[in-house]
């Protein structure tokens, strides 16, 4: 990373006012990691640190109005998608995304608010798992979403095989949700060439709001930087970790996890 | 500045995708200088870094919405306004914003991207001088803003007295866009106390995307830390300034000035 070159990487997802998850997640962990945010909204929503309350989606046309003007003037050396709020806006994103092609792409797979508001649509793991998959580099489900992708999978193991087969380069699932009494989460890396890796960490003692979508953006922000994609993987990982132990509650919901630099 | 409570500033104004002006600016900004970014979008626009193409106000009473949130959510320390995009959108928020005093407000008046698309529509100027400046902290034109809103006043120094009458606690007049020639930039703060300060900085060669937006996110910022008026304008114009010369030909337009701390 250099100050003259920056690396830039481009969010599409939706907007949190309070500063926790969604691209002000995105946007501070890319600065923090030294690349430059490019940001589309898919859509807005009214939430606090506890709960999303109201989700509006922007119009496909609009949606791809802003993609051709932020990709014509400034090419992305990685992509990341969050939430997408319609079904047409899903569509129309992923044939957008098979035209830039090979930038990579990591998906972090929205399914429901940690407060419980259901963010996905009808149909939505359809798109995932026929349009996105594919073309897909990374895909970053916790437990819930995996199982919300692959519902007829007896185990996370199987799961996560059976979405490998649709085409994407790795699929990381992280454990946060899961085995709450266990004082570890753990994180598999499920790869296309067959490997698994699998990393404990100390489980916080706090609930946290955009954890996910830290994780997901500090791995696409690590692969503008030229990271190869199990690298980008384990230093997103570590980084994410540290943003949690330092995460501050600032709201009356969850933590939001501490995503600067070290301020002048 | 202390991990554990954190100060927080609420945005409220325009997204960009590229990046370098509205709320990406903001929350890069709030985040370098350790305060935890609320935001609020006021209005989503399709740009680059050379111009504006198109700009769509949300609702009224979805400005509401967000805003009431987040506020019973999280009290902001400070809050600024950019772009707010409809006449009705900005007198929602000066009626909001009446009802969250003595928070201190930056009111970043934006009139025209640098580009040249209009961003204020018809009646902007009654809005901010009637509705907004009594309850503005601080008021962070450029020379044509501050045209746009004392039309009649003969010279900048009459133009800022003419304003301060209407009730803000202070006008900072940026120079970035007059006497391009000089090999400097004059920066002059009007307070209500009747004391004027200028600054000169050395002129950068390079044009900008998004500078006045970073300047007014200092600003609002240290305001957020508790600084006193005329000391947080003197450390956001020294902070912006050096922004400024690490900024980056990220795009084909303005250079984007570099908000980040320093990564890990």
């Amino acid at each position: 990373m250099s100050i003259e070159q920056a690396e830039t990487a481009l969010f599409i997802g939706g907007h949190d006012p309070s500063g926790g998850a969604g691209l002000t997640a995105d946007i501070q962990t890319a600065t923090a990691l030294g690349v430059h945010p490019l940001s589309i909204v898919t859509a807005l929503t009214v939430q606090d640190t506890e709960n999303v309350e109201q989700i509006e989606s922007v119009d496909p046309d609009w949606l791809e109005a802003c993609f051709g003007r932020v990709v014509s003037d400034i090419h992305p050396d990685s992509i990341k998608v969050g939430l997408w709020g319609s079904q047409a806006v899903g569509e129309r994103l992923a044939t957008l995304l098979e035209k830039v092609r090979p930038v990579p792409i990591v998906l972090d797979p929205i399914w429901k608010a940690s407060g419980g508001f259901l963010l996905a649509q009808d149909g939505w793991a359809d798109v995932v798992c026929s349009r996105f998959l594919p073309i897909t580099t990374l895909l970053t489900p916790n437990w819930i979403e995996l199982q919300a992708l692959a519902p007829s999978a007896p185990t996370a193991d199987e799961a996560a095989r059976a979405l490998l087969t649709l085409g994407p380069g790795a699929i990381l699932v992280t454990g946060g949700d899961q085995d709450l009494n266990r004082p570890y989460v753990t994180s598999t890396l499920y790869a296309s060439d067959g490997t698994i890796e699998r990393w404990n960490d100390a489980r916080l003692p706090a609930a946290f709001h955009g954890s996910g979508c830290t994780l997901a953006a500090a791995c696409a922000s690590y692969l503008a930087r030229g990271y190869p994609l199990k690298m980008a993987v384990r230093a997103g990982l570590r980084w994410t970790h540290l943003a949690l132990v330092k995460a501050r509650p600032i709201g009356h919901g969850g933590q939001i996890p501490f995503r600067a630099g070290v301020p002048p």
